[in-house]
């Protein structure tokens, strides 16, 4: 029995029975006590280590401790990349990452963290709360797996990445040996980019070798606590690959199911909650880290060129419907995707992308 | 004793007197439930009533009923714009309105809500959250009041607003009776502008009898709901008076204090959670809302002209900071919000705003 229905049901029983009532109740919530292992794909020092352990603390307050959750950060008891697997295999119950970390999954799973030229972040929200995503996402890309997925963190538009040397042209693309995840990276490799996957974590010693020439990251809050301006100085914007990145809780269906309501709202409002809290800790700290990757780092922050981006975009627009063509579940994520994606670039256009198009006109510098 | 402490205490007696425990657990429980009325300067029917019914079902399931609120719509027990009153006189416990409702209590609160051509939603969340700007709100303006503070609610950027006629050059300003609360009201009224403050409620009323020649409200999907397309056909953006602005919950100090830490982390979250639940409902239904406004309301769809846009701003630059000016606290306030805004407006423009004019090339639109 749940254990709402429970207290209803002994709240029917009314008040001439409150001592057997209080009789029941210690043993009923003392078997409703859970405890959970949550694995993660981040460090545990950086801001997203912190996000997990903020969401761990909040369920377990919020519910007077009727569910606990354990967290054990990057390779503290898997490897990064390994969080999902812990989950299915039933080691833990549930994982936070990145959904293009598995992609080895799942070929919609990429999909449900951002598109190059994609949502931003409102609109990501948007679709996720509002736009039917978090249903579609488990219908088409997570319940497949056996996982209930929720959003638990956003990095908001990302910076372009990192580059060991300028790149300016289509040429430079070739042969460059770059880390990039997700849907940004198969648009890159028809470039002839040598695109290579590694966790942040792994990120720097490769640098450092020369096993890669240079990676995407995040944005300046989390680059300069990554240490990547001690390889590569030039940093290029926008992050067109990255426009607004959904991080992933995922849940054991079975355990998912198996909770009762009221902690499933409390797990719901504490992953809503981190997902608002970690996009916003990114804003509020990027300018800050990036003014000191410039003055005290050295670090060359350039837009990428016009023809990058331009021949970037004409090419996601091939690549991206072709990998979409991968499986039933990608095609109707994507095609979801793609309609809501028509009406928020057009609501965008009229509201936010005009006003701050408007408020960078110099007379308002000075409010 | 708040209730985590008698929890530590109780179990520091340990396991042999879990008799006793038991036996005191039950009355003590009963003693800390506590019931709240919450009274909301919006009606029951639209968007931001149902957002307060979700906040306080969703506080009463989290705390398994130790904090339940029974909510008042406008009008419901009080008037609009007494919201504010009845916390302060301890009819209610909490409100819901806009900051910009009560600036006959303060002249610092208005600056809580958004300041025009100020920041964008992303920006007020980091301000909140992470940029101290909930403690400053309190400390400026509503603890001031007797109140406390949390977001709980973000329009998003706004439309510009209804107007009966054409609105092009400043001469049109010119006795113009208009609806416009917040700090968007005080540049208008220096350019001769009859400004007006009305609940929602009553804005079709006006409209209709002639006492105002047009509304600001907020956008497509609330403004649809409200029928001033039956009165006004002239549509603009962007909203350059209400960029993003914030929703206020605010709760009796007192009440605020006295409430249990993870009843406070309840409070916390279940606010948080509407603040991002109503940004992307907003977003999510706006567009849709728009056309329907458009074909088949003979809405007519408009940009503010350059010269409104560029004399607005010009006007903006003078009048915002003399408002700021009328109390310490205002100054304090309205200073750290220009610092905020200064790194905000230069991060947005490497990411989002950079971003949001590549994607809508053209070349993109097929993706």
């Amino acid at each position: 029995m749940k254990r709402r229905n429970f207290i209803k049901n002994t709240a029917l029983i009314g008040a001439t029975t409150a001592a057997a009532t209080t009789a029941l109740s210690s043993p009923a919530l003392a078997q409703s006590k859970k405890k959970w292992i949550a694995v993660s794909a981040f460090g545990k020092a950086g801001l997203l280590g912190q996000a997990l352990d903020g969401f761990a603390n909040s369920v377990g307050e919020m519910s007077a401790g009727r569910l606990t959750i354990d967290t054990y950060h990057a390779g503290e008891l898997v490897a990064p990349f390994e969080a999902i697997d812990a989950v299915q295999s039933g080691t833990a119950q549930m994982g936070y990452g990145a959904p293009y970390y598995w992609t080895g999954k799942s070929d919609s799973i990429s999909f449900v963290a951002c598109m190059p030229f994609g949502l931003n972040v409102q609109e990501q929200n948007a679709w996720c709360y509002y736009g039917g995503g978090i249903d579609l996402a488990d219908k088409t890309a997570y319940n497949p797996l056996g996982l209930k997925f929720l959003p638990m963190g956003n990095t908001g538009n990302q910076m372009g990445g990192w580059y060991r040397k300028e790149v300016n042209t289509v040429a430079d693309l070739q042969g460059l040996k770059f880390r990039m995840p997700g849907l940004g990276g198969e648009i890159l490799k028809t470039f002839g980019t040598n695109v290579i996957n590694l966790p942040g974590s792994e990120v720097l010693a490769a640098l450092t070798s020369g096993a890669i020439d240079g990676t995407e990251w995040i944005g300046p809050a989390a680059d300069l606590g990554s240490g990547l301006y001690k390889v590569c100085k030039n940093y290029y914007y926008p992050g067109w690959h990255e426009p607004a990145t959904i991080l992933d809780s995922f849940y054991d269906l079975k355990e998912w199911e198996a909770l009762d309501d009221d902690l499933q709202m409390i797990v719901k409002q504490a992953a809503a909650n981190t997902n608002l809290m970690v996009l916003s800790r990114f804003q509020a700290a990027n300018n800050t880290a990036l003014q000191t990757l410039i003055n005290e780092h050295d670090v060359n922050l350039a837009p990428y060129s016009d023809e990058l981006i331009k021949a970037i975009g004409e090419r996601a627009t091939t690549v991206i419907p072709e990998l979409a063509q991968k499986s039933a579940d990608a095609t109707e994520l994507y095609n979801n995707l793609v309609t809501f994606r028509k009406t928020m670039v057009q609501w965008s256009g009229y509201s936010e992308g005009n006003f701050m198009n408007k408020r960078i006109a110099a007379s308002f510098q000075t409010i």
